[in-house]
């Protein structure tokens, strides 16, 4: 049984609402949930549920973590921070995933000291589908590299095809570079010299595409920088939040209150993905690792945890170290 | 009276859409049009109307410019297409202002060599507000400048300050810079760079803000390199015709076709406001200039002359040269 570990004291509403959360992942998504913060914490929660029967385990960690508290400063003081002592049950082979919803930069941080990366990716990429309009589109990085080299925006796409074979079964994704213009030679600096890298990498590339194309679908794996993608995410989340309320104003009287709750539900769906799944995949590091908005519910926590299996069940991991090498030498027989 | 003087032979639907649209704009909004082009071609199509009592002029220009021909090439090969004479116009006093919707990099580098920049500014810009939920943000460069150095971003401040002082009356616009936090501190290289030099700037600087905002409209003046802007207006222009789209179907059945074509149409001027002025200003130049879509039509055309009149009315080019010596000033005795 895949074993979740989930750090019950991150986010805004730690930890009742993500120990709610876990008990319905548990119930229903057939998995096992490993809890970790104080244990008198816990176990106060886990009396408001009938756990008895259900796979889940609580380990001890007694120190929190404030918003703003510089992640290099958390890791060395406060080792038996929950964020801490759940990843490092991934590392030690007694989870196979971890969760959390405390402050990004501690999450990443940790994930990355404690589980590493594989050869050749320095540091993780934060990425995945951010828009219902296009399934089948996945932009990283989202935030986690804010300055890249074109090395980087190959990492970045390797990762993400791993990640659109193995969660979005698209066999042979097709990568492109987001920028300015479709043409080659338009972009900014790092746009022009990482595509020849990305002609030579052997991925299934099909050059430059232009912002509405994240919208149309036009590549599975759309390649930026985590500065780019990161505004691009919440100007998508803010967009879709405003016409959703907008739509209200537009449609009252018109429509039954259900039927403009469903349209304006429907379309916040679409747009504000990280309120539905509650946040998403840390790729990149030798583990799966998920990291939770702040503001995440008991829902988003049930549905990542649930998200978490499947990653671990597709073997996303194993696969990304296998693809790094065969590009790697993809890359060095181009070169010959 | 303002003069304007039209490239009759730029865009998709040159020459009669440009033409009918500047019938247009003459007969309703008092001014004077140049029309450039073949004359042959400008009499063939304004033969249609009757303009005997209007204020129309013809300038002769027998070159045209093709879409992907080097705009430097254009600049030194064609002296005779369209654009250049008419930007020429505006340079000699001939007229007030340009418009074009041929391809974008020609008109822009037309208006760089032939008009030439205030002093401290390399390059124009393309910016104004490209969203109607918040209109009293401006969000600049949208494409103009790929890569910036921090004090192209501060340029693009000052030039739209000016903008948002004479164009939508505020009086003293605040200014941000957009990245993927709002504390100091966040943001890639170029943002960290910057933000000392705005805030010694005498602007009216609010910090960072992050992607969400430009749609809640936190700051008047939202900058930003021009690689992000551009990305930014096409994913907003995309998304808009997506949901525009997405609404027809979901309301299907629900409300009457006309109530739908209505909502759909309110969403789309609100999130393609080049659709509806067909371009935008190119700001940071010693004369008014507007660059079109190249898939303008008439009603486009009409509403950008329109728009070009109110920015020579409003003095625009004039205050952006005493505002720039105003803040170089400040920025020196910052320095001391």
């Amino acid at each position: 049984m895949v074993r979740i570990a989930v750090d019950a004291m991150g986010g805004d509403y730690a930890p009742n609402e993500v120990i709610k959360g876990a008990v319905s992942a548990v119930q229903e998504k057939g998995l096992e949930v490993i809890l970790v913060g104080p244990l008198p914490t816990l176990q106060a929660e886990l009396v408001k549920y009938d756990v008895s029967h259900l796979a889940i385990n609580c380990i001890n960690a007694d120190e929190s973590v404030k918003e703003g508290e510089p992640p290099a400063l958390v890791l060395r003081q406060k080792r038996n921070a929950s964020v801490i002592v759940a990843t490092k049950l991934v590392k030690n082979g007694e989870a196979d995933a971890i969760i959390s919803a405390g402050p990004t930069g501690t999450v990443v941080a940790s994930a990355l000291m404690i589980l590493g990366t594989p050869e050749g990716i320095d540091r993780p990429v934060i990425g995945g589908n951010f828009l219902g309009f296009s399934p089948n589109t996945i932009v990283l990085d989202n935030g986690g590299n804010v300055d890249c080299k074109p090395y980087h925006l190959l990492n970045f796409a390797i990762v993400g095809c791993v990640y659109a074979q193995k969660l979005l079964n698209i066999p042979n994704p097709t990568v492109a570079l987001l920028s300015v213009g479709a043409e080659e030679g338009k972009g900014n600096e790092l746009v022009k010299e990482s595509y020849p890298l990305f002609q030579r990498s052997g991925l299934n590339f099909i050059g430059n595409v232009e912002g509405n194309d994240i919208v149309t679908g036009r590549a599975n794996v759309i390649v930026c920088d985590g500065f780019v993608g990161n505004i691009l995410v919440k100007f998508c989340e803010g967009l879709g939040a405003t016409i959703a309320k907008w739509l209200k104003t537009s449609l009252s009287g018109k429509l039954s209150n259900t039927e403009i709750d469903r349209v304006s539900n429907d379309l916040l769906a679409l747009t504000n993905t990280a309120d539905i799944f509650g946040g998403g995949p840390l790729l990149g590091v030798n583990g799966v690792a998920m990291v939770m908005h702040g503001r995440s519910q008991a829902l988003q926590f049930t549905r990542a945890i649930a998200q978490a299996k499947t990653m671990v069940e597709s073997g996303l991991v194993n696969s990304l170290n296998s693809e790094l090498i065969r590009i790697r030498r993809q890359l060095h027989n181009g070169k010959d």
